[in-house]
């Protein structure tokens, strides 16, 4: 007998129908003899019907009103599977963010998570309920409530799992598992048995949207077991577990894109110290995230700096830094949108030397030009034009063997 | 400078564009210098939504997973309405039941208020903050949602003008006040400027849907000022207060129908101890309430009862009645549904004799035949055949002075 927590996300419970099953897959874990805590997501579209009323009454909604506002979509969520749990003779009860004990810190709207105490989650297993918890949601030390971000309920069920010291936490979700590369750009895409934490937090941030990050780190953290399965096929999904010497005989886990950078280039820089310093000082200050640098050498005592900012961010990053390529009299600044990023994870390039080397040949092979290069010690990235994105992942995901599985 | 709670029902903010009509109602208070709570419904329509939800779920959904699930429905209008005063400057703030301090009792979807804290309230006052709160809920010991029933969110306001000792409470709604009878049936009547606790009480539980039982009860307990007014016109609406000289003046405040009752005859009762104990005991057992009851006299050792029950109890309540019948070896059992109740009210019947008899000449002048009869301090009901209820109401409205208004 395990304790299992199972998280469905919003499209496992977006119709009465969907409810119904999710109560079916409750009971029948229960009736395997094992202890269940289920935790749910809002209706799939209830957050951001809720999000739309907000706008409609004022452009800037207040955060605070915001949480009071979004954590009302899994409320019914679990009060209703409770219901339908209730009414096959199942002893189920729901529980709030609040009555569980998250209690997280007062940045609302993106709450982190300060300590959970699950005390009456830990009574009622004890009395053999199942209790079904509100994802997403938590209480600051005020009483108030906050919300843990978009893809929150990820976490609340990694959290409970670490605090109620659960053998196994299950993230049901319209996707059966973690893959080799997106499906619908790469149709040879393998689903992975196991990826490690560090592999899925790279991919987690490279925008691979299967797991929430804060969720993947606080997994590696405290050492909780995640499987991510589909909640409309029966079948394995991929565990997300520690990094295991199975692993280590790939060199690479997976490749993945990313259209959601802009490169901007500052032509021209006069090359002395604390030029860079002005340069990304005035756009951090802007609460915009700089992900990758480049510095060219120039002609003489000029030199070129590139860097990347979100897409979205573009507008409010432009005229900043003109204003401050004017300020250290620089040539020009140019912009370029239509790039993407490509990359490559696994924690066997800590062991397998040559996967840049194989990477760069790939890419050139194919005419691909690399625009900017940067590493970390499992993943491999490159700043490439936008057109090429779905050739690259295609012909790397080929030529490190990704759709043969592991040998 | 005053302390005023206003309470907005469902229709009140059942739009965006009705919600910044709240708010300009709630800013314009604020401007004349008053200190404001305020208590909102859920949007009109969205408690309904969710209860068909929950059916749509299991047929006898629990109460406590009920309460959890309609509870959302009002923090949805708090968040809103902070969110428009907060976009207009004000410095407003939602807060959930439990954030105020009301506790009840456990029975879910019914609970009764034990005692109401306000502490968060009469913090954020005494900063200038304008709370607004969500009605209609509260909270157990045991830290789980409860709601008051239906019409709870009046009694949420009156509760909490009785804690914070407010100089008024307004309860908004769709019609501009008490008035005489229903302008549907009677176009005569007449909005009241002031009626009493006892007769809104009377009035209330006779069927006018304009305020809740037992926020009545609860403001004549505490002696709370309630007015009721159109949230959608302006001017003066029904002010709710303790008896006065004034009213007195008048023999009748106003007159009601009530349509919801069927009545049940038990012909050819032998005459014995012990009988009318068996049927309302088993009656009441089954939770049904017994509105009116006559013993008439019959022939020899035997007598007719009949009483009237909700129709809505009918079918539960015949079987029962029958198999009584059986037992005290009754001749037969006769059933009445389309009968009616039309009502007098007014402190007035106090001081002035007669009214009761001038009620049975009038109705007796229009050829209505009286089936029942029934007094209270301030109030004559009669049972008559359900057709000639508007008939009744016009012409007892007309005879009592109703639509010519205070002498």
């Amino acid at each position: 007998m395990a304790l299992i927590v199972q998280k469905y996300g919003g499209t496992s419970v977006g119709t009465i129908e969907r409810i119904h099953r999710v109560a079916e897959m409750v009971a029948k874990t229960k009736a395997e003899g094992h202890d269940v805590v289920v935790v749910l997501s809002a209706m799939s579209g209830e957050t951001d019907r809720l999000v739309r009323l907000a706008h409609d009454v004022t452009p800037n909604p207040d955060e605070r009103e915001m949480d009071m506002l979004l954590s009302t979509g899994e409320r019914v969520t679990i009060a209703l599977l409770a219901m339908d749990l209730r009414g096959r003779g199942l002893n189920a009860r729901s529980f709030t963010g609040r009555q569980v004990g998250i209690i997280t810190d007062s940045r609302h709207t993106k709450a982190r998570i300060a300590r959970v105490t699950a005390e009456r989650i830990k009574a009622a297993l004890a009395e053999g309920i199942i209790p079904v918890v509100a994802g997403f949601q938590g209480i600051n030390e005020q009483s108030d409530v906050t919300t843990l971000g978009r893809g929150g309920s990820d976490l609340t069920a990694v959290a409970l799992a670490a605090a109620l010291k659960a053998d196994r936490c299950i993230i049901y979700t319209d996707v059966d598992g973690v893959y080799t590369a997106d499906p619908n750009i790469v149709p040879s895409a393998r689903r992975l048995d196991r990826i490690s934490y560090e592999e899925m937090l790279e991919l987690a941030s490279l925008g691979a949207k299967v797991l929430q990050s804060r969720s993947v780190e606080f997994a590696a953290r405290f050492g909780v077991p995640v499987e991510v399965k589909s909640s409309f096929t029966e079948g394995q999904g991929t565990l997300v577990t520690r990094e295991d010497t199975e692993m280590e005989r790939v060199e690479v886990s997976g490749v993945t894109g990313d259209r959601n950078q802009a490169k901007i280039t500052i032509i021209g820089v006069p090359d002395r110290p604390g030029v860079a310093a002005g340069v990304f000082g005035s756009v951090a200050e802007a609460n915009i995230n700089v992900d990758m640098i480049i510095q060219n050498v120039g002609q003489g005592a000029l030199t070129d700096i590139s860097f990347t900012v979100p897409r979205a961010d573009l507008g409010k990053a432009v005229p900043l830094v003109q204003r401050v390529a004017k300020e250290v009299e620089a040539k020009s600044v140019a912009v370029m949108e239509a790039i993407a990023k490509v990359s490559l994870v696994g924690v066997g390039m800590r062991s397998h030397s040559g996967v840049a080397a194989k990477m760069f040949q790939v890419l050139s092979r194919e005419g691909v030009n690399i625009m900017m290069i940067s590493t970390s010690e499992i993943k491999i990235s490159c700043v490439i034009e936008e057109k090429y994105l779905e050739l690259a992942l295609r012909a790397l995901h080929a030529a490190f063997g990704l759709d043969k599985g592991p040998a």
